[in-house]
């Protein structure tokens, strides 16, 4: 599964706007109405939300999409800016200001956003857009506005502190300070040269609230947070105690002389306490709590509700875990601030939400990546061993899928719809051992919905299409399973594919072998390989808009910092022995076909001895390099009359050859012999046809 | 030429020293002697140093290798460093104190400051080297250890601000708060919970002093800073007017909201105005001197000497550029920032001295990259057409030198030194057209000798040997012509390689090609591309010490920024067409051999009509990408006998065949039809046996 894009405009990147007009009215120029159309009939969730907004004198308020935990994937109850903006992707945040009504969002959503949107009172911000504002801009507009109007008091920002990065509101109060700084050399420049030198009064001003107040709004609506139980995720998958993991955190603690370390990430809490939950946060085995380490103890913050199970509570105790109630966290952060002087707290500000590092002083804070993050990367030998084995059971269940697909649109020539792709895919991964949910919600895409990039098939939209012999679907999909992670995308094509299709088949065929064939030395970061992926789609003077490869969890979210393979030159993060990552490369034509071929490889040494070097911690004579490479995971074949093989090298052709090996070696086990499945496998797995 | 190493600490980097003993005392440890023995007789440059120091009441002082233009070549009157210490290397700060002295390099010139520095009175600080501290760290450390010795007052450390990058002094001054700061929790973390949480007072304090403290010492036996004449560039290779550039200027500075931009750099300077000068900075076409650019003038701070041609004059005349005295560049800028609080001065801080920064107040500086690096770095027709003719007329040379070489070496069987070699291939570009000056002093290694990145030869040296038919040699060399700069380097062997050479020797040759038919769309950072010099060599489970290619001017400087293609993540620099490049992977064996094959290579358009569009300022339609190729500009042949066509694929053979032919096509028009040039162009330009 695609990681974000990789050239969307953040919310607090830097396109500008300029102009004599106002932010909000260069907002509604640009846009068809929206953004508080005077002549609208109020609008009552808006209509309260104001009225809320004056009793705490607020100029605007910040909804973004983020939980206390800044997940990916959000409990229904955090879907605050779904819940006010009836648009509910993945990625938006509102702004509303007494006046007017904001969505911003990247162009993933432009579509989908345009619709859900009551355009009477809202209106679209198109990220990356022309001249669209972010965030930051617009704020910085409106409060200079504010100032100019000759009001001295500065522009009030609402946000409730528990949904924003920390690093969010150091960016917007930088922005702000800038902005009054270049506000006042503008006014010294008028020729007034006795104006006063004095620091001027900053234009802007972030309110943190006591409460949410859009749940005053939303009031008994509001879905409850879930509380589901722990359960432990066993020795045998996680391959390190808790207690191992702890007293690792505690030697990097004395390393930043921090004592106090606070995990707030739901994978991390999940990773470090050796627990799994299911339904808490859909397709992600994690619950909801914090974790605080301390050289005398560690606590989760949690709804004890999620402590219900004995044996969660015996393992935890077993480890000298000690639960509180989760509204305890920011007070026990404080609490620790002011016991001494000398206590520090490390908090990576990047992943963590505001009201966590608000109780610390910037001096007493140690802002950097966790201690949880590179061992969680790393996998250790058990979890590696769950996710071989997830991948292969994975497999398995793609070829009864695929021969059931293959038998159904092909011999008994019906159309399938996309709907009924993925509930059959799922079924059929179901009747694995171990399967608890998918990893992600599938994307199953017939034709052109092949080429957006997070489609999701719905019963009764407009969209909808069925699989016959006349077009390619695109499936990416995955499991979770009790040992491992899955996520594996590949494109079919049951009819006659035209030559343009076969062409770029093959050249996003050439990119997955190009990655997935590199040797290179440690330090390396993740950007480097990208290019591989796309050498031969740019030989052909095409491209495509994603990364090309995120880390993986095992047992744990399909999302997985901090490494990845992307053209986002910022992360440079390297890649290690025991990471798990995606190699996916795609071609995408918007209206026609999606193209994308995902698997997932774990990173290993080329030489084994380095194994031996690592762990008995030897260092390489001086000039010696330990270089990396890939070994593949899914087993999954590639369909073999999609590609152009005069397009491959004979290198490729036996990359090819040799992994279909793989795959019959390892998956055929599973199968029964004569069934239909072993029989797609075998046929799947043979060799290609030369010339 | 290769750029500096890719792997080398620099001096603000983030080495640590820890334990109980002083920063000094640590130092000495790591060392045989050096660092002021006690038992030593005094050393007269260090005492008198010592003398002035104390009479300014400095702790310690800091002498760089730079000139008030941070220039990569220094006058000799700048080698400050160099009259102090000895070692003459182009990389090293010296940092005396009252009772040591140490030298930081890197790991170029370990050896050489060894043998320069006398290791009673200097120590060694081997910069990236396991403890060794960076300077910085360093001077922190020096600053607690003062105060925990009760003195409250800061260590006083001494700098000349012309001879400092204005962004090393910020980093400074950083490191001196935050080891404040840290010393401060430190002392609190005693449990003394009374203490005051008052600013403690800062531990270092940069002193900028009036004149250079080395000089005093220095005395009449320094040399005089060079004063060489400004020759006009004609505008037949400029391909752009003075006025034009500075309109240009203008526009930039007006987005900028800039009243004043500052260059200081040479190569800006002589860009800028369209001069060149020989003799001030060897092997680099430019004269010392500062400009000025304001909406009401264009200033040069220069000797009056280097105006005496009356066409120059008139050539700055016409273009409205008035002349200053060099000194005034600093109080210049300082009037005009105190003339208007509106004034905003345009500086680009890591490319300048602190001394034109420390004038101009933080909120006035614009501290960005100059407006003249970006034209400079983008060649325009009549620059680009003077780089073509430049590399074919090096490329007769080249034919001339080696048809003499492989004549003298192998029919004659005579040794040639490596000294010979660069005089004879130095006389044989002196014969071309336009010749000025050699673009930086040669390379050429026989042997060993190669793998010494930035090797000299020097007659009557242990290191001097001799080129005979047992062993390869690597010459890396290039010309300053009027009309454009070459830089080529090319590994050959007369003799019977081993088979190990020849795999190396073809690894690199792939890196090279990998990198040379590369496509790839705008907006991509020159790293991107370095992974593909190395892919063949990494394969191997081998790699290589520097970047694989730097700027190229055009007749100016051979090293320009801002773009490179090496894995300094940090350069973001995209490729632009326009641009001239190395493309030069290289492979090293310590006491042995090394390969090197450079060709410069210019950033086209894949599709020429993007050429048309972009002149016409017209855009794509939406989604469609342009792309970037390379042309070759330099002209000189591979040698195919080192080559093992096993490992080359067919497109790299008929690349290579394709480049030779290409080679004989323009260099043979030069060469005289019958001469052994011309039969040894002919030879090495016939295609390659493919078995």
């Amino acid at each position: 599964m695609t990681a974000t894009g990789t050239g969307a405009a953040t919310a607090t990147g830097g396109a500008t706007a300029t102009g004599a007009a106002t932010a909000e009215e260069r907002a509604k120029d640009d846009e068809e109405g929206g953004g508080g159309r005077s002549d609208a009939p109020p609008e009552p969730r808006l209509a309260a939300l104001r009225e809320a907004m004056e009793r705490e004198r607020l100029d605007c308020v910040l909804v973004p999409s983020d939980d206390p935990h800044l997940s990916e994937y959000v409990p229904t109850a955090y879907m605050r800016r779904g819940y006010l903006t009836d648009f509910h992707g993945s990625a938006g945040t509102a702004l509303v200001t007494l006046g007017g009504a904001y969505l911003w969002t990247d162009s993933r959503y432009f579509n989908e956003a345009g619709l859900c949107l009551n355009a009477d009172h809202w209106q679209l911000m198109r990220q990356g857009v022309g001249k669209v504002p972010t965030i930051n801009k617009f704020l910085t507009d409106l409060a200079e506005e504010k100032r100019k109007c000759g009001l001295s008091k500065p522009l009030r920002v609402g946000i409730d502190p528990y949904v924003h990065p920390a690093s969010f509101v150091k960016d917007l109060t930088e922005a702000f300070d800038a902005a009054t700084k270049d506000f006042a050399l503008g006014e010294g420049g008028d020729g007034d040269e006795e104006a006063s030198e004095a620091d001027p009064a900053n234009l802007g001003e972030i309110v943190t609230l006591e409460s949410n107040i859009v749940d005053e709004v939303w009031g008994d609506e509001r879905p409850p947070v879930p509380t589901s139980p722990f359960r432990v995720h066993p020795l045998e998958y996680a391959g390190e105690s808790v207690s191992d993991k702890v007293a690792k955190i505690r030697k990097e603690m004395a390393g930043k002389k921090a004592t106090m370390s606070v995990f707030s990430a739901l994978d991390d809490v999940a990773y470090l306490l050796n627990v799994r939950a299911t339904g808490d946060v859909s397709t992600c085995p994690v619950g909801i709590g914090y974790v605080t380490v301390t050289n005398d103890d560690v606590v989760l913050y949690c709804d004890p509700a999620k402590l219900a199970a004995e044996d969660v509570r015996a393992h935890l105790d077993e480890a000298c875990v000690v639960h509180m109630p989760y509204e305890d966290a920011v007070p026990a952060i404080e609490r620790h601030v002011k016991a001494s002087r000398s206590h520090r707290v490390w908090i990576d500000k990047s992943r963590a939400n505001y009201a966590l590092c608000d109780v610390v002083p910037e001096s007493r804070l140690v802002d950097a990546q966790n201690a949880v993050t590179p061992m969680k990367a790393c996998k250790n030998d058990a979890e590696m061993e769950g996710m071989r084995r997830a991948h292969v059971v994975d497999g398995a269940a793609m070829a009864n899928f695929m021969a059931w697909l293959e038998r159904t649109v092909v011999d008994e020539g019906r159309s399938v719809s996309e709907v009924e792709v993925d509930k059959k895919l799922t079924g059929f991964r179901a009747e694995q051992p171990g399967f608890v949910e998918l990893s992600f919600p599938t994307i199953a895409g017939v034709g052109p919905n092949g080429a957006i990039i997070h489609y999701s098939a719905k019963e009764g939209t407009d969209l909808l299409k069925s699989l016959d012999t006349t077009q390619p679907i695109l499936i990416d999909s995955g499991g979770q399973y009790t040992y491992g992670t899955t996520d594996v995308t590949r494109t079919w094509h049951f009819g006659e594919p035209t030559e343009q299709f076969v062409e770029m088949y093959t050249r996003v065929l050439k990119g997955n072998i190009g990655v997935d064939t590199m040797v290179f030395p440690v330090n390396t970061p993740g950007f480097v390989l990208d290019v591989f992926a796309r050498k031969s789609l740019w030989d052909g003077g095409k491209d495509y808009g994603h990364g090309t490869g995120h880390g993986v969890g095992a047992a744990l979210n399909v999302h997985e910092g901090p490494m990845s393979i992307s053209p986002r030159w910022g992360n440079k993060e390297v890649m290690k022995k025991g990471m798990v990552v995606s190699n996916e490369p795609g071609y995408y034509e918007d209206g026609n076909y999606g193209i994308r071929i995902e698997n997932l490889l774990e990173v290993a040494h080329v030489d084994p001895t380095d194994d031996i070097c690592e762990e008995e911690g030897r260092e390489k004579p001086p000039g010696q390099k330990t270089f990396l490479r890939f070994d593949k995971l899914t087993m999954i074949p590639i369909q073999k009359n999609l590609i152009n093989v005069k397009m491959l090298s004979d290198e490729e052709l036996d990359w090819l050859d040799s992994y279909h090996s793989e795959v019959l070696e390892k998956v055929s086990p599973l199968l029964e012999e004569g069934s239909e499945a072993m029989a797609w496998l075998k046929k799947s797995c043979e060799k290609i046809h030369r010339s």
